[in-house]
C-alpha cells in the first residue's frame, strides 16, 4: 500500500521535503523529530512516506501564507490518510498534539468498510470529524458531547452538528483538511501559554516549529493490527529489559493510555503479548530498536504501528528515563563502546547527581501539601516536629526523627540541625543560614515558607488551609520540591550504585579543575572523603565555639577588661581547637586543609534574651544590668557589614593568634604521627586593604616562630585571603604579593556587589524572579555580569602582581554547574562546594573541559 | 662692620654655599629660608652675610661627617659671632631652635667689653655658655639653675659648672663651638618626637633640613639697638596695619616674649615707639616690609636687628594668619596687582573657608573640655542638654538654645536636630546620619563621643572624670574640634565677608565642574542658594514623611492589606507632597533640582518600643499582639542591604507612583506661575539591574501621560539612577542607554566596595586609621584605588554607551576638596554635596582646574 521513501524524490522547494536520506534536513531547521526520522530512513527502517516542513514554513503558515496542500498529498499514495506530527527542536519544549487520520471523509469511509468494516471505518470517521471540529475548527466541544457514540447514527449527528456550528459542511477535501489542520498547528505554537511553557523550559524566544505530514498506518484492521511503544531498557532504573505498551487495534499512543486492556511486549505468563500473537512483527521490532540504539546512539523509546501483521516504525524519541537510569543508560552505551566516556559524561546532568545523593519522596506517592518555600537543600525527610535546638537534640538522643522547625537559624542552631532530620525555616533565601548549613550537611531544607504561619512560642505551625500542626506531629520535608507535606509519604532511597560510581571516575579522568569541600565538622571531612573531594577548600571556625562549654568561655572573653584577660580566656580554647584541627588533619590524611580564622561579629555568642542575660550575668559574676547594657551595646545595625573577620583580627588580636597556634601545634602533632608532613592552608576573612594582610601576616608568622622554638620542629604553611568584599577584588594586585593564595567568597561578594543581604533577600527574591528583575537569584546562580566581572578583575590583577599565587572559589556558587563552568573558564586553580554537592561539581568541571575541548578541536 | 654679600664669592662645596643672588639655592635642597634670605639678598636689602647648608650635608653632619667650620667661618668678618638658623622646605614643619651668638668666647667677651660695656658682654657670654652646656653639650640644666646670674661671677660660675659637668673646659674656639652646633641640631631633627611632630603636619619620611650660617647682627650697643618682627596686616583680619614687636637691647624673638617691656612700633600715645626711638631705621624698615611684600608676593613677618641705629633684615616668613585674614590678605594682594585671581583662588585652603562659615569657640577662651569624639560637623555651639527631639523642639519654641544629645540619630529626630543648636552622639561615624544632617544643616556636631557615658534614661551625661551633667545644664559642642566643653566659652562668629564672596567669584571665572547641592528642605535649599549651588544635586524625599500627621498616614500605608488600601493611603500624602516640591522648584528659581524617589526601609517609619506599638494599634484598630508580630516580622538583619530603595519600588510601586504624581503635578503648577518651564529630574536609588530601571521607568512615564492628559499640558523630565552599589558600577554601561543622568552615591558605595557599615564602623575606626590599616577614612576622604576605580569603571562604560549621559557624584564625598579633584580628573560633570560645604566645594573644583591648566601648560 505504502510507496517506500527511496522510491521518490520530492521537494516543493527547500523548506518543504520529503523526507529522504540525503534530503537537508537539520533540527535546527526542521525540528528533532524530522531529523530523527531521517536517521530511521538511512537505517532503511519501515518509516512512512513524511514530507517535513520547516520552522520558516511554519511561521509563515502562522501568518497565512499555506503551502499548496494538492502537491503535498500527491506525493503520497492516491488514497492514504495522513497524519502531521510536530517537530520542534528539543522535544522537551513541546508543541502542539499530533493529528491523525487526515484525509477520513465520506469516500474514504466508504472505501475503508470494505477492508476494515463499517462500524471501525464510520467510527474512525466520527471520531475525525469530532476532533476536526473542537482542534480545528475550534467549534464547541459542547455541540458533540450529548452524542452517543453507541448509537447508529453517531456519525451522521456529528457531521449535523459540525454543520450546525462551522455554518457550513464538514470539509470533504483531503487538501482542505490538511491546509487546515497545518494552519491550526501552526498558530497554536505561536499562543502565548504555549510560548511560556517552552520557555520555562529553557527555550529562546524565536525557537520554531517544524512539522512532519506522515502517511498513516492505521493499526486498524483484520489481521493483527495495533500501535505501542517499546524500549530496551527499564526507565526506571536504566537496565536492559524491554518494556513498553502495545493495543490492538489503536492509533497514535493510544497503548500508553490503555491500562488493563493493554498487552504485554514479550510473552508472558500473566496475560497476551504482541510477541505471541505478531512473532515475525514483535522479531522484527526487537531488531530495529537494537539497530536504533546503535546507530542513534542511545536508549530509544520506539513508536510503532503494525497494519495487518505488518510493521511500521513511526517516530522515535530518546527514553524518558528517570535520573537513576539516565546515568546507568549513558554509561552502558559506554560500555557496549556505542559511546564514548566523554560522551557519556556529557550526557548527564549535573542535578541528577544532586538527587540521587539524598532519599526523595516516591514520584508515585499522595503528596498532602500544607506549605511550600525555597529548595533550599535537596532530599526529603519525614519527622516529628520541634521547635528549638535542644528539642531535637534530646529527640535524636531517642532515636526519633525529627524535623527542626525555626524562624530562621543561627550558628547556635547548628547542633540541632545535626540532630534532625531536615530543617524547615519561615525565613531566608538560598544562603541563608539554614539553606548554606543544611546543604552542607546533607540535611534536606525548606526555607522562607512564608505562606505558612510559625507560631514557636505556641509551639505549632499553621498551614495557609488553616490546619494546625503542633510539635510532635508528623511532617515530611520535601527540599528538592521545596514543599512541606502532612504525614509520611512514601519514599524512596538514595541510590549510588555502581553506575554513578563509573560515571564519576570517568570525569574525574577529563576534569582540569579541582575540586575541595567546604568542611566545618569531622562529619563533613568524613563525607567529602567519601566524594573524594581533592581537600577541604573551606573549614569555617566558628561553629567550633558554640559547642557547650567552649561558649561560656568566648563569653568570658568577650567581656574581658584586658588583653591578658582575654588572653587567658582564649588559652582554655586552645587546647580544644587544636584537638579540632588535628582531627580533620588526620582524616583528610595528606590532602590540604584551608582554615579560615574567625569570622563572625562577637555579637553572636552573646544571649539576647533575658534569661540568657541572666545566666550571662550569674556565669560572670556581674550585676544584669551591667551585662544587659553591654550586650546592648555591641549590637549592630548591619552586622554583615560591621566588625568582624580580619577586622576582628587586627583590633582584638588575641583570636587569631589563639587559632594560629592550634593550627600549628596540631600540624606538628599531626605530623608525628607518621606520613607527609601537614602543610596547612590559613585564610583570613573580609579583607579590604593590604596593611590588613600585612599586619596579620606578621602577627601569623611570629606565632609561627615561638611555635618552633618552643617544639624544637619546623614546619611550613600557607597564608592566604579569602577574597569577598569588591574592593579586595578591586585592589588584589596589590594583595596578591603578599600571600600564597586567594579564595573567592562569592556569598558575600554577592551581597556587598548588589547591596543586597542574603537573610532578607528572601522577602522579595520571587517578586524579583518572576518579574523578570533578576534572571535568575545570584546566590543561587552566580552573577556573571556584575559579581563574575569582579571575580575576573580579581584574578587578572593578582596572577599580573604575583603568577604564582592559587586562586579559588569556595562560596556557595562552588557547587553550582553553570559557576563552575565560569570559574573554569575564568582560569581557576579549584572550586571548593559543600559536601553533598562535591560529586556535582567534578561532573560539572568534567563537562566544562570536555566542551572547551570540543570547541577548540 | 659686616662685610656685604655682594661683595665675595664663597662656595666651600655646592651644598654649601655663600648666599648671593646666583648661588644654586632651591627650597628643596636648601630649605625656605635660604631661599627667602637669596630672594632678599636680590632686592639688595641689608641681609648679614649667610652661608647655607643643604639637606644633604646636614644630612651627613647627622652622621658624624663634620664639614671645615675653620674655612666656614672665614667667610665672616673675622670677630664676627654667628647664629645658625634652620630652614626646613616648608616652615610648618617645624626645626630646631636658632642658635645665636656662636664664638662667643674670653676673647670676643673681652672685645665686646669695650663696645657693649663689660656687664653687657659678660651677660652674652654667661648666657651662650648655659645655652650651650643644655643644648649643645647636653649637659644637666640643673647644673646651671642655682647661679644667680646677677652674681658678679655669674660667668665665673657658669665655666666651672661647665668645666665639672663636660669634664671639660669650655670650648673657646669658634670653628669647635660651630662644629658642635651644626651637630647637635642636625640630630635633633633624625630625633624620633621631631620626625613624628613634622609627619603629623604633612612632611613626607625623608624630609631634609638645611642651615642657615648667619653673622650676627647683635641687637646690643650702645645706639638704639633691639631686635623684633614687623608685618603690614594685622594678622587676625588680614586688613592693612602696621603690627608687630620690637625690644631694645634685645636679640632674636626675644620681642615676642617681652609683655609689656616691648615698644610700640608706630609712634602712639600709649607709650615709646621704634619709629620715635630710630625714625629712620624704622622707616628703612617700612619700605623693605612693601618691597618684600611686593616682590615676595606675599605678606610678610619680616624679622630685624637694629644695631647703633643700622637695621639689618634676618629673615621674613609668609604672615601665620588666621583663616579670615588668610582670605582677605589673598584678595588685597590680587587686588592690588602683586598675584592673579588665579593665585588669589590657589592661596587659600579650602577648609579654611569650612571654618569661616560658623561660630566657632575664641581660640583664646579657656576650654574645659569634658569629652571627645569625631569632629563631624564643623563650627560650635552652647545650649542646655536635652535629650530627645521633642524637647528640642520645645526648647527651641521657648528660644532657648538646646545640644540634643542622643546615642544616636534616626531619620524621626531630624526635626530636633533643626531645633537644636548642635548635636551630640555617643554612636557613628563621619557619615552616620547624625553626622550626615548635622554637616547638611551647618549645625555643629560631634558624634562617637564614646569615652563619655551617655544615660538618657537617666536623663544625664557622665564625663570621663566623672562630672555629671544633667538635662538643662549648659554646654558647649565644637564640631570643628571634635570636644565636648562645659559651660559656656567665648565664641567667634561666623565671618562671611566682601573678601571671601571676591574670593568666590573668581573661584567660579576658573571652575569647569558644576557644584550642585544635597538639600532635602526648604531651609536647606534657601542656604544652597545664597552659597550659589547650581541647583540641587540630591533631594532626599524620605524626612518628609516624618513630619506629624505624615507619618500616621505612612504607617496606615505600611499595614495596608491591598495595594487599593495603599493607594488610598498615599492619596492623602500626594498634595503636601506636591506642595513640597513645588515650593523647592520655587526656591531655585529654574535652577535644576533632582530628586531621590523614597529610599529608607519601611520598617524605619514604625515604632519599636512598647508605648510607640501601643499607640500604632489604637490608630490603626488593631490588636497590640498583632501590631507587634508584624513590626517584628518587617524587621531585617542588615536594613542596608535590604529591602529599600529601588526595590521597594518594584515591590510595592504605589509609593513611587504617588511621588513620581506628585513632582509632575508640582512641576505643572511650578511652571504655570511664569518663567521658564520647570524640567525636574527623578533619581532611582539602590539600582543594581537594568531590568530595575525599565520597569521604574515605564511606570513613571505611565504617570507623567496620566497627568499630562488630566492637566491638558505638557512637560518634560529627566530620569536617572542613583548609582551605589558595586554592581550598577560595573554594569552602567547597560543602564546608561536607558536614563539621562547617572549619579554616584559614594556614601553606599563606599560601605558596599569595603562591607563596612557607617553606622558600625565608628567602633573601630579609629583604631585602623591609627594603626595605619586605613590611610584615612573612606567616608570622611574618597577611597581613589577602591571606590575610586568603581567610578572609573562605571564613568567610563556609561559614556562609551551613551555619550550624552550626564555624570555626576552626589555623595558626602562631593565637598571633600581632594575627591572633588579625583571627580573632575575622572570626567564628571558635576558634584553635589551640602550646604555649608557648596562653597568649599566651589573653591577645590577652582583649584583642580587651575592645577590643571598650570600642568597642561
Amino acid at each position: 500500500m505504502q510507496k517506500y521513501l527511496n522510491e521518490v524524490s520530492f521537494q516543493l522547494d527547500r523548506h518543504i521535503t520529503l523526507i529522504t536520506p540525503t534530503a537537508p534536513i537539520q533540527p535546527a531547521t526542521h525540528g528533532g523529530r524530522a531529523k530523527c526520522l531521517q536517521r530511521l530512513v538511512r537505517l532503511k527502517l519501515p518509516v512512512p512516506r513524511t514530507v517535513a516542513l520547516s520552522f520558516d514554513t511554519v511561521k509563515a503558515i502562522a501568518l497565512g501564507r499555506i503551502p499548496d496542500t494538492k502537491v503535498l498529498l500527491s506525493v503520497f499514495d492516491a488514497d492514504a490518510l495522513v497524519c502531521v506530527r510536530p517537530s520542534s527542536e528539543d522535544p522537551d519544549w513541546g508543541g502542539p498534539t499530533t493529528m491523525l487520520n487526515i484525509g477520513m471523509n465520506d469516500a474514504a469511509c466508504a472505501r475503508l468498510s470494505e477492508t476494515l468494516g463499517a462500524g471501525a471505518a464510520r467510527a474512525l470517521y466520527r471520531r475525525w470529524v469530532q476532533t476536526y471540529a473542537v482542534h480545528v475548527a475550534r467549534l464547541d466541544p459542547d455541540a458533540f458531547e450529548e452524542i452517543d457514540e453507541d448509537a447508529p447514527d453517531a456519525l451522521e449527528q456529528s457531521l449535523r452538528a459540525y454543520e450546525d456550528e462551522a455554518e457550513e459542511p464538514f470539509p470533504q477535501d483531503p487538501a482542505t483538511q490538511l491546509s487546515e489542520v497545518l494552519r491550526s498547528m501552526a498558530r497554536s505554537w505561536e499562543s502565548v501559554s504555549a510560548r511560556l511553557l517552552r520557555e520555562a523550559k529553557g527555550a529562546p524566544v524565536d525557537a520554531g516549529l517544524g512539522l512532519a505530514v506522515q502517511e498513516m498506518a492505521l493499526g486498524l484492521g483484520r489481521g493483527e493490527s495495533g500501535s505501542g511503544v517499546l524500549q530496551l531498557v527499564d526507565p526506571e532504573t536504566g537496565l536492559p529489559q524491554v518494556t513498553g505498551r502495545y493495543l490492538s487495534q489503536s492509533q497514535g499512543r493510544d497503548a500508553l493510555e490503555a491500562g488493563k486492556k493493554a498487552l504485554f511486549l514479550t510473552t508472558d505468563p500473566r496475560g497476551p503479548s504482541l510477541q505471541e500473537r505478531a512473532p515475525e512483527a514483535f522479531a522484527e521490532l526487537l531488531e530495529h530498536a537494537a539497530l536504533m540504539r546503535q546507530r542513534l546512539r542511545a536508549e530509544m523509546q520506539v513508536e510503532f504501528t503494525i497494519e495487518n501483521g505488518r510493521l511500521f516504525i513511526l517516530d522515535g524519541i530518546v527514553v524518558p528515563a528517570s535520573n537513576a537510569a539516565a546515568i546507568r543508560i549513558a554509561v552502558r552505551l559506554s560500555e557496549d563502546a556505542i559511546i564514548t566516556p566523554q560522551e557519556a559524561v556529557m550526557r548527564v546532568k549535573p542535578r541528577m547527581l544532586s538527587a540521587l545523593l539524598h532519599p526523595q519522596v516516591d514520584p508515585g506517592a499522595t503528596r498532602d501539601v500544607i506549605g511550600a518555600g525555597i529548595a533550599a537543600s535537596p532530599g526529603a525527610a519525614t519527622g516529628r516536629i520541634v521547635f528549638s535546638a535542644t528539642d531535637a537534640q534530646a529527640s535524636a538522643a531517642r532515636e526519633e526523627p525529627c524535623i527542626l522547625v525555626r524562624r530562621e537559624t543561627a550558628p547556635e542552631d547548628v547542633r540541632g540541625m545535626h540532630a534532625a532530620v531536615a530543617v524547615l525555616t519561615e525565613r531566608g533565601g538560598m544562603t541563608s543560614h539554614a539553606a548554606v548549613i543544611g546543604r552542607g550537611m546533607g540535611r534536606p531544607c525548606v526555607v522562607g515558607a512564608s505562606k505558612m504561619r510559625f507560631q514557636p512560642q505556641r509551639k505549632q505551625i499553621v498551614a495557609a488551609d488553616g490546619r494546625v500542626f503542633k510539635e510532635g506531629d508528623i511532617i515530611t520535608v520535601d527540599g528538592t520540591a521545596g514543599e512541606v507535606l502532612a504525614g509520611a509519604p512514601k519514599m524512596q532511597a538514595a541510590r549510588l550504585d555502581d553506575a554513578f560510581r563509573t560515571l564519576l571516575k570517568w570525569a574525574d579522568a577529563e576534569r582540569d579543575l579541582r575540586i575541595r569541600v567546604n568542611a566545618d565538622t569531622v562529619e563533613d571531612a568524613q563525607t567529602a572523603r567519601d566524594f573524594a573531594a581533592g581537600g577541604i577548600g573551606l573549614c569555617r571556625t566558628e561553629h567550633m565555639f558554640f559547642e557547650p562549654g567552649r561558649l561560656t568561655v568566648m563569653q568570658e572573653m568577650i567581656f574581658a577588661a584586658t588583653p591578658e584577660d582575654r588572653r587567658a580566656a582564649l588559652a582554655q580554647l586552645l587546647p580544644i581547637q587544636r584537638a579540632d584541627f588535628k582531627e580533620l588533619f588526620a582524616i583528610m590524611a595528606g590532602k590540604p586543609v584551608c582554615i579560615r580564622l574567625f569570622d563572625p561579629p562577637l555579637h553572636e555568642f552573646l544571649p539576647t534574651d533575658r534569661a540568657g542575660l541572666r545566666d550571662l550575668a550569674e556565669a560572670l559574676n556581674l550585676p544584669v544590668s551591667d551585662v544587659t547594657r553591654r550586650v546592648e551595646a555591641m549590637g549592630e545595625y548591619n552586622p554583615m557589614l560591621g566588625l568582624r573577620g580580619v577586622r576582628l583580627g587586627i583590633t582584638v588580636p588575641e583570636i587569631y593568634a589563639m587559632q594560629a597556634r592550634a593550627i600549628f601545634e596540631a600540624t606538628l602533632e599531626a605530623s608525628r604521627e607518621g606520613d607527609d608532613p601537614v602543610v596547612p592552608e590559613i585564610m583570613i576573612p573580609l579583607v579590604s586593604a593590604r596593611r590588613e594582610v600585612e599586619i596579620v601576616r606578621a602577627r601569623i608568622e611570629q606565632e609561627a616562630s615561638a611555635v618552633r622554638t618552643e617544639r624544637g620542629r619546623d614546619f611550613t604553611y600557607r597564608l592566604g585571603v579569602m577574597v569577598e568584599t569588591p574592593r579586595a577584588c578591586l585592589i588584589a594586585g596589590d594583595i596578591a604579593p603578599h600571600v600564597d593564595f586567594l579564595s573567592f567568597g562569592t556569598n558575600d561578594l554577592t551581597q556587598m556587589t548588589y547591596g543586597l543581604s542574603r537573610d532578607d533577600a528572601g522577602r522579595f527574591m520571587n517578586d524579583y524572579v518572576q518579574q523578570g528583575v533578576f534572571e535568575e537569584d545570584p546566590f543561587h546562580r552566580l552573577d556573571q555580569n556584575g559579581v563574575g566581572e569582579l571575580l575576573r578583575i580579581g584574578l587578572e590583577r593578582a596572577r599580573a602582581a604575583n603568577p604564582d599565587v592559587i586562586i579559588s572559589i569556595c562560596g556557595e556558587h562552588g557547587g553550582n554547574p553553570e559557576s563552575i563552568h565560569f570559574c573554569r573558564t575564568l582560569g581557576m586553580d579549584y572550586a571548593s562546594c559543600s559536601p553533598f554537592r562535591v560529586p556535582v561539581a567534578r561532573l560539572a568541571a568534567a563537562q566544562a573541559a570536555i566542551q572547551d575541548k570540543i570547541e577548540r578541536s
